[in-house]
C-alpha cells in the first residue's frame, strides 16, 4: 500500500501533460485509473461489502482446525465463550440483577399480554423460555429478554382487525402464536441471509415519532382499565378511543379511578426518583411488583372486587404447555399472520438490536447484528411452540439490568428461574390482582418512549427528519400503527431518492493565497477566477439526475454569462467540473458527459473534468475506448492545477497546440 | 459572490488556529459555515430546485406587463412564437417533410391500431387530430406525432387481459379510448405539477432492454399476419405465442408466407439502404406506402383474397367522429383503464420527450420537458374525445421528418391534412390491402428498437446496468410487458439505495511532492503517513448507512493496526475523516460522529474531520451547540493542513496544550 513507485497506467487520455511535466512553475499531476480488477473480483468485493461488512470470518484466519471448531461453536453459542470462565463473583452480580429484572418482568409480562389481547399467563410463559434460549445464543450481556410494549401493541391491533379476541379467544391465541412463529422465522432468516441492514431503514427520527405515537395509543388503551370501562372500543385510533371513552361515562368507576390515579402517581414518582438519581434505580425497578402486591392485598382484604374493581381472575399453575399444535398454517388467516409476523418481527428486532448495541458500546464489547437476529429469531420460533408470544430485548428492563450490575447473560437465566418459581407456586396469588394496576404499570413504562428533548434536537438539526418524525407520530395516531410506520419509512427513502434526483451543484472559488478551491457560498473569502466557471457536483451521476444536471449546469452557465456580460475584461472560456464528490456513475452518466460537452461547445465553452475518483475514472476510460468523450487535455487532478495550466495556455496560446 | 472579505463567522469550534494562524511554515485555514438562511428560504430553494430546475419564469423577469402577456401566450402556444415569422421557404421544407411522414404515417397508423387490437381506422384518426393539437402546443420542431408501437402493444396487451377484442370489440374500443383519456390527463398533470422527473427513473439501460423485448413481442404477434394463422393465441408471452404458432401449422398459408417474406425482405433492404446512406432516407420512408399500394393492387388484380390472403376489409369514409360518449368512467374496468393509462402515458411520454430532446440538441434549441408533457397530455385527452388512441412523438417518423428537412411543427399540419384527404376520399382503396403487408411494416419498424451495439457498450461500461437491461428484456419476454418494466425500474432504484446503504470508504495517501491526498488504491504513487489513518467517505451519511460505516471504519482501524503492529516506529494516533464527498447528513449521521469518536477514543485514537461541506458543516455546528461533538482542534480545511498541523503537535507536544 505504501509503495512510492510512479507506475502510471498506460492511460487513454494520453495527454501532453505527462509524468510530472513542468511548465515553468506549474506542476501538473496525472489522474490515475485504479488497477484493473476482473468483473468477478469486483462482484465478490461488492457482495462482501453488502453482506459481510463486519467480516465475521476474520477470527478464523490462520487457526488450527481444532481451534476453528471451538471458535465456530463459540460463534453460534456465545455461552461456550463466557461459561467456562464463569465465577462466583459474576454469579453474585447476576443474581442481584436477575432478581431485579424478574420483579419487573412478572407484572410487565402480565400487562403486555393484556395489551396484545392475549391471556395474561402467556406473558409469564414468554418471560420463561425465551430468556433461557437467549442466554445460550445471544451475544449481549445486558439484554433483558421478554415481551415488550410496541410489539405487543402491534400484534394485538393487527390481529384484531380480522379476529375478535373476546368472541373467539382461542383462535386469537392461535393466530398470536402463529404470528410469533413467523416473526421468529423472519428474524432468523434476516440474520442467516445477512440482510440485517433492512432494520437500518428505520431512522432515529422514524423511531422517535413512531414510539411516541405508539406510547400514546398504548396509554389510551389503558383508559379501559384505569377508568373501569367494560364496553370499550375494539379500535386503536385516537379518535375512536376518545369517542368510546366519552360515550361510556356512565361506566366509569370512581373506586377504580381513585386506585388507578394513586398507583400511577406513585409509579411516576418512583420513575422520577430513579431518573434523577441513577443509583436509586431499584426504586423504580421494584415499584411495579410492590404495587401489584399492595393492590392485590388491598383487593383481597376489602373484597374490592365487589365494589366494581375488575381483577385478573384465576390463573393456572404450571410451566409452559407445548403449543406447536396451536400453529395455524392452513387457515384463511395465513396472510394476516405472515404480515403481522414480519412487522412485529422487524419492530422487535429493531428494539433488541438497538438495546444490545447501546449497552455494548457503553461496556466496549462487540455485538454482531446478524448473529443477534439469529438468536432472537430462534428464541421466538422456539417460543411459539411453548406458548410464548413475540419477545425481544426490552429497553427499560435492559437498562435496569445494566444498572443493577449484570455481568453476563446469566442474569436472564436467574430471571427465568424466578418466573418459573412464580409459575409453579405463586399463580393463585394473582387471582385478586386488579386490572387497574396493570394499566398504571403499562402507562408508566411507555411514558419513557416519548422523548421530547430528542425531538427538539431533531428540529434544530434537520427539518426534514423532523417532518419524518411527525409523519410517523401522526400516522400512528390517526391512521394506524403499521401504516404510520410505513409512511415514515417511505418518506425517509424518498429523501434519499430526492437527494440523488436533485443533487447539489456548487460554484467553487479560490481561497486567496492557496491552491484550495471551495464553495463560494460557504467560504465568503473565496474568489472566482475570471473566464472560469468551476462547478462541484455532490452526488453520483446516474439515470435519475442526468436530465436535471444538464438543465442546472446550463442555467449556471447562462447566469454566469449574464453576470459577466456587464464586465469588459473577461468572458467565460472553461467550465470546470470538480468530480471529487461524484462517487459513482452509470451509462446515463457517461452519455451526460458527452451531451454536456456538446452543449457547452455550442456556447463556446470547453468542458474540463477534475479528479474523477476510482469507479468514475474507470468507466470514463472504458467508454472513451469506443467514443471520443473528452479532449485529452481536459482532465486534471486538482482544480488548482487545471486553472493554473489553462491560464498559462491562454497567455501562451502556442502551448495549446502541442 | 466575489468579495474577498475574510468575514469568518463566529464559529463554535472556536479553536486556537485562528484567522490564518501560522505555525512556522504550516498555514492553517478555517472551515467556514455557510451564511445563515432561514428554514423558509431553504425550503423555497429546495422546492425550486426540485420542481423548477429550469427556472421557466426567468424570461419574464424585468419585462413590461404587455410583454409578459405576449411571452405568456407564447409560452403556452409556441405556435405564436414561430407562426408570425413563418415564410414561404419554411413552408416548402415543411411540405416536403410533411408529405414524407404522411406516407409513413398512413400505413403505420393502420398497423399500430391493429397491434393495439383496435379497428384500423382508429390509427388514421389518431394521425389527424393529435398532430394538429401538437402543432399549436408543442415546442419541438421535429416531432412527428402519431401512434407508436410500444404504447400500442402495451395498451392492447393490458386491456386484453380482461376484455376480449374479438368477442366484445365495442367495449374494447371504449376501454381503449378511456385509457387514452387517462393517459392524457396523467401526462398533463405530470407537466402541471412539475413532476416530469418521474420519467427520468427509466434509465437508458431499462429502456434498451424493454424496447428490445417489446420489439420481439411485437414481431411475434405479427406471425399471425405473416403466416396467415386465423386461430391465434390471445397471450403475449414468447412461450404462449410460439406454442400457438406450432400448434396451428395446418393453418399456415403458403401464399401469405410468400407475400410476407417478399415484402419483409424488400422493406428491410430499403431500411438498410437508408441507414447506410442517410441522404437516401426517402427510400425507407416511402417504402411502406409503396408496399401497401403494390400489395393492394396485387390482391385486387389477382383476387388473392380468395387464395387465403386476409385483407383489411371495408373502411368507412369520413373524418374522426366525436367519441366523448364512448368514455367509460363508471364501469368495473375503471381501475384497469387508469392503470393502463398511467403505464402507456409514461411510456409514450418517455418516447416523446426523448425524441424531442434528441433533435432539439442536434439543432441547438430548447425543449421544455414539463411543457412538452402538458402538450402531449392535452393532445391525448382531446384525442380521446375524437376517436383517437394514445399518440406521441414517434422516434422513427421523427427521424425521417428531420432528415426530410422539416423546419417547424407545420410539417405535422401538412401530415394531418394529407391524412384528412385520405380519410375523406381514399378509404375504399384500402379495402383490398392484405394484412400480411401490415405485419411486414410493423416488423421492419420495430427491428430498429433492438440496439445490440448499445447493449455491448453497456456491458463494457457498467455491469450492473447490463443486469438491469437483461431484467427488463427477459421480464418483458417471459413475464409481461408491464411487469418486466416494473422489475427493471425497481432494480435501478435498488441500486441507488444500495449505493447509499453501502457507501464506498477509501484510504487516502499523500502524492509525493504535493499536499494532495488521494485514494491509495487508485494512485499507486501515493504514500500513507505513519500514525495517520486517512479515510474518505463517498456518500451522504444517513440512517441507512451509519451502522455500516461504524463497522467498516472499525475494520479499517483494526486492519491498519494489525499491519502497523509488525513495524516498530509508528503507532496509529489519528483517524482523519475526509468529508469532502459527504454531500448531506441527517440526525443519525450526527449521532454517528458522536459514537465514532467514542469508539475511537477507546482505541486511543483521535477523530479528525476534514472539509465538511455546507449542509454538513451547518448541521454539525447546530448539533454541537448542545453536545460536545468534537475537540475544537479536530476540524481542518484540507487533509494536508490537518496532517501538517498534527505532525507538528506530535513533535512539539507543548503546542498541543495551548
Amino acid at each position: 500500500m505504501e509503495s512510492n513507485v510512479s507506475n502510471f497506467n498506460n492511460f487513454i487520455f494520453n495527454s501532453h501533460h505527462g509524468d510530472g511535466l513542468e511548465m515553468g512553475p506549474i506542476e501538473i499531476h496525472k489522474v490515475s485509473t485504479p488497477p484493473h480488477q476482473s468483473t468477478l473480483v469486483k462482484f465478490k468485493n461488492r457482495l462482501k461489502e453488502t453482506f459481510f461488512p463486519d467480516d465475521p470470518l476474520r477470527q478464523f484466519k490462520g487457526q488450527s482446525l481444532k481451534q476453528k471448531w471451538i471458535l465456530g461453536a463459540q460463534y453460534f453459542f456465545p455461552i461456550l465463550q463466557w461459561g467456562p470462565n464463569y465465577s462466583l463473583n459474576l454469579l453474585k452480580s447476576d443474581i442481584i440483577s436477575g432478581l431485579t429484572i424478574a420483579s419487573l418482568a412478572i407484572p410487565q409480562g402480565i400487562s403486555y399480554a393484556n395489551l396484545a389481547n392475549l391471556p395474561p399467563i402467556i406473558g409469564l410463559y414468554s418471560s420463561f423460555v425465551p430468556p433461557l434460549i437467549y442466554a445460550a445464543l445471544g451475544s449481549s450481556r445486558d439484554l433483558a429478554v421478554g415481551p415488550v410494549s410496541i410489539a405487543s401493541l402491534v400484534l394485538g391491533s393487527m390481529l384484531r382487525q380480522e379476529v375478535s379476541p373476546t368472541e373467539d379467544p382461542i383462535l386469537f391465541l392461535q393466530l398470536g402464536l402463529t404470528t410469533t412463529f413467523f416473526a421468529g422465522v423472519f428474524q432468523a432468516s434476516l440474520g442467516f441471509l445477512r440482510l440485517g441492514f433492512i432494520i437500518d431503514f428505520m431512522s432515529r427520527a422514524t423511531l422517535l415519532g413512531f414510539m411516541a405515537g405508539a406510547a400514546i395509543i398504548v396509554s389510551l388503551q389503558q383508559l379501559k382499565g384505569l377508568l373501569g370501562i367494560t364496553h370499550f372500543t375494539n379500535q386503536m385510533g385516537i379518535v375512536a378511543v376518545l369517542t368510546s371513552v366519552f360515550h361510556t361515562t356512565n361506566e366509569w368507576s370512581w373506586q377504580t379511578i381513585l386506585m388507578g390515579v394513586c398507583f400511577l402517581v406513585f409509579l411516576l414518582a418512583t420513575r422520577h426518583v430513579s431518573m434523577k438519581r441513577p443509583k436509586l434505580f431499584w426504586v423504580s425497578a421494584g415499584a411495579p411488583l410492590f404495587c401489584v402486591i399492595l393492590a392485590t392485598a388491598f383487593t383481597f382484604a376489602f373484597k374490592a372486587k365487589n365494589h366494581g374493581i375488575s381483577v385478573i381472575g384465576k390463573l393456572e399453575k404450571g410451566l409452559n404447555p407445548p403449543s406447536y399444535n396451536m400453529l395455524q398454517f392452513g387457515s384463511k388467516y395465513l396472510g394476516l399472520t405472515i404480515k403481522t409476523g414480519i412487522i412485529t418481527g422487524v419492530l422487535s428486532l429493531t428494539e433488541g438490536i438497538a438495546v444490545g448495541r447501546t449497552f455494548a458500546a457503553l461496556k466496549n464489547y462487540q455485538v454482531d447484528g446478524n448473529k443477534e437476529m439469529i438468536a432472537i429469531g430462534i428464541m421466538n420460533a422456539v417460543g411459539s411452540t411453548t406458548s410464548c408470544y413475540v419477545t425481544t430485548g426490552a429497553f427499560s428492563r435492559s437498562a435496569v439490568n445494566n444498572q443493577a450490575g449484570c455481568k453476563t447473560a446469566a442474569s436472564n437465566i436467574i430471571m427465568a428461574v424466578t418466573v418459573m418459581v412464580t409459575l409453579l407456586f405463586l399463580m393463585p396469588l394473582f387471582q385478586y390482582t386488579p386490572n387497574v394496576v396493570l394499566g398504571a404499570i403499562i402507562v408508566t413504562a411507555v411514558v419513557g418512549l416519548i422523548d421530547i428533548p430528542s425531538a427538539l434536537q431533531i428540529w434544530k438539526v434537520d427539518k426534514y427528519d423532523f417532518l419524518v418524525m411527525l409523519c410517523a407520530f401522526f400516522g400512528v395516531l390517526f391512521i394506524s400503527v403499521q401504516n404510520g410506520l410505513a409512511i415514515a419509512v417511505g418518506i425517509s427513502i424518498l429523501k434519499i431518492l430526492l437527494q440523488v434526483t436533485r443533487p447539489k451543484t456548487v460554484i467553487l472559488g479560490k481561497i486567496p493565497g492557496t491552491d484550495i478551491y471551495r464553495n463560494l457560498f460557504q467560504y465568503k473569502e473565496a474568489v472566482s477566477i475570471p473566464g472560469f466557471l468551476i462547478i462541484g457536483i455532490e452526488a453520483p451521476i446516474n439515470f435519475a439526475n442526468t436530465t436535471y444536471l444538464k438543465e442546472r449546469i446550463t442555467r449556471w452557465v447562462e447566469d454566469f454569462e449574464m453576470e459577466e456580460a456587464s464586465k469588459t475584461e473577461s468572458n467565460l472560456k472553461f467550465a470546470v467540473l470538480d468530480l471529487s464528490s461524484v462517487s459513482a456513475i452509470d451509462t446515463n452518466g457517461i452519455s451526460f458527459f458527452k451531451d454536456l460537452r456538446f452543449l457547452l461547445e455550442k456556447k463556446g465553452l470547453e468542458l474540463i473534468l477534475v479528479n474523477p475518483i476510482g469507479e468514475v475514472m474507470e468507466k470514463l476510460q472504458r467508454a472513451a475506448e469506443t467514443q471520443t468523450l473528452l479532449r485529452p487535455e481536459g482532465l486534471f487532478l486538482t482544480v488548482g492545477e487545471a486553472v493554473a495550466f489553462l491560464l498559462s495556455t491562454i497567455k501562451n496560446p502556442v502551448a495549446n497546440n502541442v
